[in-house]
């Protein structure tokens, strides 16, 4: 939530017949994760990697989640890099394997930090390329924030609440008044557990409700039913593509929203998402338009508009250093 | 459930840059299905397929799902074709799209229609190269097919009930007494709409119930669980490959037990069924062999066990006239 200079994810290259697939994922603090854990888990499972059949990544992948606890950065550091060589393996970009048009990615978000009012104008000012923002909420200076933000721009604005809200009321009376300041939607308003109380909140409000934290694991998906109007999917938090596929698709079999959304991390993680984001109604793909040091290129952005990479896999180009 | 002579599915050729993918799809007179009407839903969609890009299969069949209301054999066969396409457009056999191990491919059972006991000794005898039989019951002869089934074998047993018993204690009672011969589980022992009969059946039973009639669509699954053990997958239900493979992972993630059946149909629906099997836990995909006119070859049976085609796509051969 807090602005940084260093994030750490973890990193995977699978190689096997001369192709490599790459792979990231960035440990979530939220679930207890580090970047060293998750590097020992990788560990732990690698000479089943090397010893596995790649073609058979979706059987890997379920040994992988039998044999490592929780880590879901460091599975989906491992997913990716096995998508990413398969794809590259069969010659298609990852979006051609789902069977989706590149044509239908959404527009992404762009996220402002939280700061304060000055430095809050100065960030949406240079978010101008992006049509849509995300604004990090759930504080006391919430109104203080949103007024900054529409002192400069009349963009639409979706907003993430990080379970910031513990009364019920009060999230009820923040979120009307988002509504009138022209927000679209509010993630995760109240704490993870609380989703009988998310349930009341829904019903006395208008705009939809999204789970972030709530919501980890497929199973999750239906207990959400009622309580949230869709759920945020990232790849960080599912364990990787196939999972996250898993997650949108039971969602929308389920009549919900669905979100895709990212970490702080590179176009290696981002673009991975992005290939999924044709299924999605709405995308939170800008973790890799913050940092300094990508070392690839991979999705980009138009317009706020998500652009695939045409080539096989993930579609990465390194950046020449 | 009754024998026979004569099965009409409907079948669909897409070419395109010289590849022909085929798909084929059962009408389920259940659903008041049949096959000039699923004819008519193919060619409802044909310019459309036409026009569209088959790369795109996922977008092409959630339009098909749109266009068309209702015919998931028309939508299975379409599906399939699609994915055969696909398939042999990139190279590889439909199970290592999915990213399976064909060696994980379970033993399918084999169908004892149901007939006199006589018949029934006989069909079991014919039934000699398969370990696994599957009994239809939920008649009054239930007892007479299953001594006349015990006389000449000790073969594990599944039944389907095929929503024969309408009151629940007799569901009870007749479900016990199959567990005392060796039945291993219990397909739709009540009318598809008695979830909370079957809920209070299942909590007095040992063995599982598979739901079938009672799951046609994704979002039935939650529905299901506590009421069923597992439920029973088919691509004529569900409209194809990709849609049976989302409900397979549903239900799995639900901790759910799965099954993949089908209707009686030539090697092209079966071996499409036969691609996913490495996912589920029961296999009842002996469609094909109950025909005498297939016109390929695709998944094959040894030991009981399903052979998937090392071959692209759905790796079909024609069979020889």
């Amino acid at each position: 939530m807090s602005s940084s200079d260093y994030r750490d994810t973890v990193h995977v290259r699978y190689t096997r017949g001369g192709i490599t697939g790459v792979g990231e994922g960035a440990p979530i603090v939220r679930y207890r994760e580090n970047a060293a854990e998750a590097q020992r888990a990788i560990e732990s499972v690698q000479q089943m990697l090397v010893s596995a059949d790649p073609y058979q990544f979706a059987k890997v992948m379920a040994e992988v989640a039998r044999r490592i606890e929780g880590q879901q950065a460091a599975k989906a550091a491992i997913d990716i890099a096995l998508m990413d060589w398969f794809g590259q393996k069969v010659g298609v970009p990852l979006y051609t394997y789902f069977g989706l048009d590149a044509a239908d990615a959404p527009i992404t978000t762009f996220s402002i930090g939280i700061d304060n009012p000055d430095m809050t104008r100065q960030k949406v000012r240079e978010a101008e390329p992006y049509p849509i923002l995300k604004i990090k909420v759930g504080l006391d200076t919430d109104e203080a924030t949103i007024e900054a933000v529409r002192s400069v721009t009349k963009k639409p604005l979706r907003v993430d609440a990080n379970e910031g809200w513990k009364d019920k009321e009060e999230a009820v009376r923040k979120i009307n008044w988002l509504e009138s300041q022209g927000v679209e939607f509010v993630e995760q308003p109240m704490p993870a557990a609380m989703i009988e109380e998310t349930r009341w909140v829904r019903s006395r409000v208008h705009i939809p409700i999204l789970a972030d934290e709530s919501c980890l694991h497929p199973s999750d998906i239906p207990k959400m039913a009622g309580a949230f109007d869709g759920v945020n999917v990232k790849l960080d938090k599912t364990g990787g593509m196939l999972e996250a596929y898993r997650m949108i698709e039971i969602a929308k079999s389920l009549g919900m929203k669905t979100m895709l959304g990212c970490m702080i991390s590179s176009s290696v993680s981002v673009t991975a998402a992005a290939h999924l984001s044709p299924l999605v109604d709405y995308a939170d793909l800008d973790g890799n338009l913050l940092i300094a040091n990508d070392p690839y290129s991979g999705v980009l952005v138009r317009n706020g508009k998500l652009i695939l990479p045409n080539r096989p896999g993930l579609g990465l180009m390194p950046v020449a250093a």
